[in-house]
């Protein structure tokens, strides 16, 4: 099960924003994995534990999340199970603001900040990795003809994939798309989705979203043991 | 459809290796592939272009290499044709010896040199990166009870990722599965299989290679366009 | 100055220990690197914010850090205070049961756990990145006759450099010198060190981490600036 | 003892390119580095053995390569020897059109082909590797009034560090300083420096050059050791 988490604030507060996502960023996603074939739950802040129940995250392999206006509201317990989740082999895409989550920030171990911009930039997300599944389907660029500008220096650990690299009308790049191994779990930030624009709306943008979810699901294999450990040959005395 | 190639020249001069591969290395290994579902196809040095012709390369999605004693012998005309099919997407397997093949140092830059022992040494495969996709259905570690050992320094650049770390008996290790990107193509070297010891019948050697060729399938998207190119946006006369 | 921080917990607990380290683990790290020319400071537990006073952290270039029994302990407004001076700069090489402390969790996003194992073992440190500077002076290995056992897997990000791979006796394997870049600052993880043995005595251990040191020296730089950013470039209306 | 291989021929073909570099770009590179107190050395393509003899090459501690219109005329045996001596542990700075030298070509492994245009392209390279020594002293951009313009997809190897990433003017995206390990060498490739601009006397790109030159240094200790490898430890009959 793919499950889609939304603060689902702006869309409460901002007409424009209800209006580009009349069902939430969240059913906005949904929907069009739904139609790539995967099944699909979506999960609002305001729900109780926020949505991510021990049931839902337990049948969660994919969690995809979107944040901005309240990441202090997150408890931070929820925040903890998720990351276990995560450790455990739950794949996770970090959308846009969520640069700035908790379970982000916690995962990453850095500040998460960057530059950024309200100004109707155009974005040019080009591929820097050619033969990677995410990028399956896209073209050399996606183009975004307005989007909320963010710049480097982006405070992450070093990507073990950078897959996009961002040109911004206003003279910046970024690296928009980045995946990390954490513990059994895959995790992916993909940069667009500012809540004012109908970034997910876009056909490639819809894709890429879709390939990473396939990319993210958990391999299936037997957790590492950790802990005392009995020799395996035999050692010497000394 | 996969494409196995072997030189085949130890299943010819060598009873023991005959006995334990009497169709050939690249016999054993089609057949389990077969067996997962992958259309199959073998190639040997002997044959004309050595079986890689430009109908059977440009059909090929994924190239699995045995060579040990005859490197040499390769054409580097087809050499040339193998490492443009992988600039192009085609995924390549790297078997044991094949470190040292024309194909593998040309994509990897480096010597490709080693440590090396013949010494019924007893392997232990562990596995360093549990989420990747080369080690579903694989357990904490893969036992050989004797295989040739292979010894740092190993000369090859730093691997994208590193997917198994061996122990040897004698006191070495060597970073035995190791995953490169070039061009559109991904490339997976994986140290065991000398030839005497029967280790492409190990269950779990099969599904390693079983897994990569799965991950090294090509992604189906348009290749980059290089050279001279318009600018996309106005620039400015200074 | 090079700040070296120790719990200093089992050096009052043990006989053994203390007979090996009669000035605390810190105090035979700090004299080995003032010979080699570097200005040392030390600090512990159970000092007044655990000697990391703001003035200690802010004159500190590098922190070396050894810990083990009472990570808990650390109190939580330090840890922070060492990861900012991280990403503002500082360099951090964290020793052995260091895996575990509050800081290097914390900075790593995943749980570090690992196998482990107090049977004597002998361990191998084999160099796997010949051209670093960390292991200028170092031999192809660095034997130990007895240490502590830490295995795979270990629960660490992708390493940005592999620099050392344990072989153990009983049969694992371990990436036991794996450097990351935080921020504006550097950490190196280094394996050996249990208390009960003389590791830190070890010439080629020694020479390891005044390499170490001397690597995550910080850079001399302006600080990236975050936040909101004006464009550089005119920005057309759409 | 630093290097400063240049091809020369631009100097002696373009009026203006020789006003702008009256003693070859490899004039004002060796310059500007004896200035940062290296001791400098220039070789230039039409002297005996490029000017690249074994004296010179085994005196070498760092090369650094500008070539463009005759990639082709460097002879095989030459590129074999700097290759060689890289391995050994040389550093290697590769400059702009470098990158379809036949000595980058054969380190990558790949076809390093681009996107480019002569248009007068505003460049601006921003840094995202803060911590990295190469950018000691550097702002968080380096800017260019007018530069060739280089675009992705870059078709090299996955960097093992990232250090700058530029922005076009006309619309594209570069990974514009890229560091490689091979053997026990370093390699850094540097985009800017097309023939027609002033790139090299930039102070910026010179702190950058002289850094990196620094940042290559051989490391000092013995190389390691191939072939065949007696056991350390003893191994059972089985």
């Amino acid at each position: 099960m793919i499950t889609i988490w939304n603060e689902n604030r702006h869309e409460k507060k901002h007409p424009l924003v209800a209006e580009i996502y009349p069902n939430g960023i969240h059913g906005t996603i949904a929907a069009f994995l739904e139609k790539e074939g995967f099944e699909t739950h979506t999960a609002t802040l305001d729900e109780s534990e926020h949505g991510l129940t021990d049931e839902v995250l337990n049948n969660t392999d994919v969690l995809v999340w979107w944040g901005h206006l309240a990441h202090d509201e997150v408890k931070d317990e929820i925040v903890q199970k998720v990351k276990q989740r995560v450790l455990d082999g739950m794949g996770l895409i970090v959308l846009h603001s969520g640069h700035f989550s908790k379970i982000f920030k916690s995962l990453m171990g850095t500040s998460c900040d960057l530059k950024w911009r309200e100004a109707d930039d155009r974005e040019r997300l080009w591929v820097v990795a050619p033969n990677h599944p995410i990028v399956e389907g896209i073209s050399e660029y996606i183009e975004l003809e307005k989007e909320e500008m963010y710049g480097e220096h982006f405070d992450i650990p070093v990507p073990d994939e950078l897959i996009f690299t961002s040109w911004f009308e206003g003279g910046e790049v970024f690296r928009s798309g980045c995946t990390y191994a954490r513990g059994n779990g895959k995790v992916f930030y993909f940069r667009p989705g500012h809540e004012t624009y109908p970034t997910y709306h876009h056909k490639d943008i819809q894709q890429v979203i879709s390939n990473a979810v396939k990319w993210a699901t958990p391999v299936k294999r037997k957790r590492p043991v950790y802990g005392n450990a009995k020799p395996i040959e035999t050692i010497t005395v000394k």
